[in-house]
């Protein structure tokens, strides 16, 4: 019987009949059942069919060793922030919220000490970020190991900055200590557009979308035992607060980078007076919980 | 607001909301409410969600000159043919059935006279294709261009063949007589397994899917004035006829590649006798009926 229309669905489910692990039956019989779907909602001509083609093509050439455009298409999209979403309703109602990933993580952090700087450039304006790492009743969690990244005060990061900044700038791994604590000087993030010199970017102009993140600093925080959690740090009062081109920014993460001015602090962080300050206190969630 | 799965739709269309091509804007708003429908669905978990970008970066990664994965994978989808059978209802109902473009259509079809061979190897077993392109009232259509290729007798298209044939082999660009007909030698094409060495292969193991199509030539038929054609003649008999990889047979596109003992036949169009024959009229709907 030729293929058609209204029997697409079923034609192609059962050519994957066999697939012999069930959950990657699963999600590819959703995955047909969206995209026929979509098809037929949308009904694209070949040539609009062919300009898709072209489309995901042109992403999948564009990614590269420190660039991962179909992360950054679906994080515009919203997808990377909806199973984002889906994992933490999962996994970790108590936890500090996640959110995404983002397309940058792709250069190993370099391990620093506590207090050391993530920032060799020097041109930001310094801020000390300090916080602790801790169970949701309060237990402290010695050891937790805190990834960071960032972009810098020009909005760049190391990757996409042309070779102004070394690779691992903007970025650190630390451990906490016995108590749980960390700290470490950075310089206030800036917000910044995400990478528009690929087909999302296109796809923003196209769509006349902003590019634009507001001011964060990346977070993985992990420890044996306990559910890792990946989230940013939002700068209060950063532009793109409520227009996040991504849509990951929640409430609840969001920080004041308060002004401080305490001589005897500075001194013994290293920072000039006054200094920026931000507090961050993570709560992981036990594993297997 | 946090972004949240009950209004993650919402969100994500109130960015695009300034999309100024009104047809850009449907088709996007389908694509988010059907991703993000497909996500809801299965609910894949951070790690599974890498894998999909993974998979995907992969599909692009692998496109090059001569290799477009990324049809591949529609075509295994079932969306191509889908695309292809809504396109086809619009577009042409009196029309000569059409079927899936494929990914091989990467080289440009040498122009060759008609009567020409289309294979340089001589390996193969010769056939002639003879036919006659007209519109539905049984008018000839002189002058019609029929773009033709095909696999060789070893189930390989030039561009595959790791230069065993030069690129152009299968390939052919006829021009139709004063009286719409063509006729062209080429060899018997053999079924064959799309390309494996690539991410769409990977998903065919793991679902246990055979990549195998039955053999067939392909052809796009175009004359000025009327719908091209893009469509296949599949071989009677070969295998797969009934499970294509790419589900693309359609009933009414199989022919008889028949054996012909006819001497007078044989010497006339430079073949040995007996040789195969198969006879394909070709319907082309005029544009804008």
């Amino acid at each position: 019987m030729d293929f058609s229309e209204k029997d697409s669905v079923d034609a192609v489910l059962a050519s994957f009949a066999d697939t012999p692990d069930p959950r990657l039956h699963e999600v590819i019989e959703g995955l047909v059942r969206h995209l026929h779907g979509f098809l037929r909602d949308v009904r694209p001509s070949l040539a609009e069919w062919e300009q898709g083609i072209e489309f995901l093509t042109a992403i999948g050439q564009k990614c590269d060793e420190h660039r991962q455009e179909f992360i950054l298409f679906s994080d515009v999209m919203g997808a990377s922030m909806l199973v984002e979403t889906m994992e933490a309703e999962r996994q970790a109602q108590d936890a500090t919220a996640s959110t995404v990933l983002g397309p940058f993580h792709v250069v190993t952090s370099p391990e620093r000490a506590l207090g050391d700087s993530v920032d060799s450039l020097g041109t930001g304006e310094p801020c000390l970020i300090e916080g602790s790492v801790a169970a949701p009743d309060g237990t402290r969690i010695p050891g937790a190991r805190i990834d960071v990244w960032q972009a810098d005060e020009q909005g760049s990061y190391d990757v996409e900055s042309g070779g102004r900044q070394p690779l691992g700038n903007g970025r650190g791994l630390f451990t906490a200590d016995d108590e749980g604590r960390f700290w470490f000087r950075s310089i206030v993030p800036a917000h910044y557009p995400i990478p528009t010199d690929g087909p999302v970017g296109a796809l923003l102009r196209a769509t006349r979308r902003h590019p634009y993140r507001p001011a964060h600093v990346h977070f993985i925080v992990e420890a044996p035992g306990y559910v890792p959690v990946t989230t940013h740090v939002f700068v209060e009062g950063s532009e793109y607060l409520d227009s996040d081109a991504v849509f990951a920014v929640k409430q609840s993460l969001v920080r004041d980078f308060a002004t401080v001015d305490d001589a005897e602090a500075a001194a013994r962080h290293g920072l000039p007076n006054p200094f920026r300050r931000a507090q961050f206190d993570v709560v992981l969630q036990p594993a297997g919980s």
